[in-house]
């Protein structure tokens, strides 16, 4: 919930619903909790992926992911889900992202979101205030 | 996948995402095996939820449940879903359902579904094309 | 994350995982939330279900729920989901629980938790640690 | 469910829990519909992940992943999930796997997959039955 030197984290903790039956978070829930993180980023800079979605009419959407998975977490685990942002383009942007136990990686990847139309699901410009945001505050 | 005498079953297999740490189906995964039941039991009858949504601008949402878990359910078993319309009424469907694994009785339930206009989430009549398809195939 | 004259309250926030197309909060995803704040209120009291787990072997299984939808909820909001001990039985516990937005009802439920030996999965009596700590803070 | 020249496919339907309110399939479910799709691909080559984990102490964790989205899928949309084996090591295979509505792509993958011990976690060689089978059906 911290912001400093361009990297920002949120609290995840691991409940019941993310863990599988080998007592281990499930590989898809790391994709849960980074989106997650990624949203209250957004909100951190007075973005909120609802209005976007609503009165904008702007999704964003995973258009490329790589994810290692480096140990496992567990129940109860309390993780940080870090955002870092690489790099602006046109109609996409380039995200790092981390999930860590006790400083120690769980699980790393990297992410393009591409920016939509929301009504017809073709990509678009970032808008302004998306530009404006992440220029006037260098990551 | 057949319906007979009123009785509409739909197979579920469960996976690695369906179960938590405990070795054993997490509750809420009922719930969404009681929803993919609801879904074939319709497109059996000719009724696709999508088109439903996207066409009549129609949704059904739950409106209540009751659920008694019986037994756990657990990964890799071969579980079957049942449908049994219960009752029809203005602007809402009652249902029971029950999960089964190999004759034993894993969970059943009752249900209330309201049908709401998708734009307003407000309650609406239901479509002539659900109680049409209902009253002339009595179960 | 107060508990005040018995009532322990847990914030949840909903994401794009949570909601469908209707654009709504899924109906599963309700039980997610409670099962946080479940989780949460036994860790504000001091005991970790993971611990519980893999040290007690013993698990809490929902027996029955009861849900009653009220109105829906959205991508983004704030919700805030309470816990009640309702009554302490040989092994199981009774609880009511409750999500709200804005102080609007979004839904109501009550469960019956039953008391698992975790290896076995049959029902045992209550562990001291728990009745001790409900009765000592009578709620 | 059918395996030609080293192709195995494995249908999957979407329903409501799988589509986010943007009206597309949420990205976490892919990884989801990826894992039914390895595991009837094993059950298909008589190999059971429950008795794997039971009997054998082994489970198959993604060690990594990289996916392409290449087009969203829908509510109801009935896709096809693939799985082809790459390569067999010491103790990971590397697969890829692509879901296709209607022939075109919707999303493409490759993941490792590492063997572990269930009860350490940690990587352990394949187990005979394993390189037995995909030695003898090369693929």
């Amino acid at each position: 919930m911290t912001e400093n030197f361009g990297l920002f984290e949120w609290p995840v903790r691991v409940y019941f619903e993310d863990v599988d039956s080998g007592g281990i978070v499930y590989y898809a829930s790391y994709l849960k909790f980074m989106e997650r993180a990624r949203t209250e980023w957004l909100r951190f800079r007075g973005i909120d992926v609802a209005v976007l979605a609503s009165k904008h009419r702007i999704l964003f959407a995973v258009k490329s992911i790589k994810l290692d998975y480096r140990r496992p977490a567990r129940l109860s685990d309390a993780l940080r889900v870090s955002v870092v942002l690489q790099s602006i383009r046109r109609a996409s942007i380039d995200l790092s992202q981390e999930i860590t136990y006790d400083n120690n990686a769980i699980c790393s990847g990297s992410l393009r979101l591409a920016c939509l139309n929301a009504d017809t699901l073709r990509p678009r410009r970032l808008p302004e205030l998306i530009t404006h945001e992440f220029q006037s505050n260098a990551l």
